[in-house]
């Protein structure tokens, strides 16, 4: 937790009450932040960063003290659409997406999909909450992505893509796609990642009708945790 | 398991006897190849890429007949130094990082890195061998990496890394550095990590006598995990 996440509701007059076990052992224990008058780096959530002083120490609560000094860092223009995985996947795609900035993330069934994926208790709103603040908080930012999962891939693909990837370049990782090339480093984008398995042609035809150009990024292999930092960084810098 | 590694001791006369029951259950319950004549992704260790044919199945032992067909993928022109993180985290990045094409591991301890890390069994050279072969066969490569421990920084910093790095760009991803910026795709890096807590200013001293930039890749702060990936497609594309 490199940045604590303050909901706005729990705020007044600057002041905010921490009841979380977990995070106030976090502040004491492994940032050694102790007494009234320490300060840790802080944010209010979908809003400003800046600093909360430790105003005092109780019963299991924390009272801070919030002092707002900058704007959350920029988002990264990247919406992904990905292939739910299994849940453990899940979690890391959440996480470090979140972490690297991604602020829309579309998991969607496909033909490969393992059905029993989709049933994970790790899919609700709660944990999914839990995921993105982890992320949030690792890389210092506040503003909570918004996450959707798509049950069916065809009225997904046909009917809602073409206005979610609207006025970004959209690429669909696969490896029997060209060599991913690019000269822009200001563009949006669309990408589309698909199961272990990969996407079938039917899908792959699916998602080149709705403009995505199937593309690889690398002649290997790699897992999804890995690809999608990857990727990140070959389209960004 | 995208390519099945064959030991080179483990063959002759292009045949090979697989005895390890969880890849042969890989083989026949994740692959779904069960019978002779059917065909899987195989290499040579440390050798060519190919095909294995299964000749027999048998007593928890497979015989496959190895067909060379092509080179294994080029390295990744990335040397790595990093100080020894968390075992779970270790063995990541000695999975994913092989996965994306790393050749050269160097582990040291650095001042925050916590002293029981280095005592872990996950660092034994039985279970490192396993991870990179997890890497390799994801990436569907054979080479495999050399890693190595470094328990004492100064002299690993002053001794050896001058001679690790020649003929590297040589960068160490550091938050208080200056933002990375490079138009050349085909220089080769030495790439230095610090430990979660960071080097220490006198080890970024150390690692800039040595010829080392202290870049920062991006606002955000990414677990090693996934800086690594970010970083290798920030490098090269």
């Amino acid at each position: 937790m490199n940045l604590l996440i303050i909901n706005p509701d729990d705020i007044e007059a600057g002041k905010a009450v921490i009841r979380d076990k977990k995070r106030i052992s976090h502040i004491t224990d492994v940032l050694k932040k102790t007494s009234p008058g320490d300060s840790i780096k802080a944010g209010i959530l979908n809003a400003e960063c800046g600093t909360a002083e430790i105003i005092s120490i109780a019963n299991d609560e924390m009272t801070v003290l919030f002092k707002p000094d900058s704007e959350p860092p920029t988002p990264l223009p990247l919406k992904l659409v990905i292939a739910v995985p299994r849940p453990k996947v899940f979690r890391r795609i959440l996480q470090q997406g979140t972490a690297l900035g991604i602020k829309e993330f579309h998991f969607m069934r496909t033909w490969k999909t393992d059905k029993s994926y989709l049933l994970s208790p790790e899919l609700s709103e709660k944990k999914i909450y839990r995921d993105l603040i982890i992320g949030l908080e690792q890389a210092k930012d506040t503003i909570l992505p918004d996450v959707f999962i798509h049950p069916l891939f065809k009225p997904f693909a046909e009917d809602e893509l073409p206005e979610i990837s609207d006025n970004t370049v959209k690429i669909t990782a696969h490896p029997g796609g060209e060599e991913f090339s690019s000269d822009s480093t200001e563009s949006a984008y669309t990408l589309a990642i698909g199961p272990e398995g990969g996407f079938t042609p039917y899908e792959i035809e699916l998602l080149e009708k709705t403009g995505f150009s199937t593309v690889h990024l690398g002649s290997r292999i790699l897992r999804v945790e890995t690809a999608l930092p990857y990727i990140a960084g070959r389209l960004f810098r």
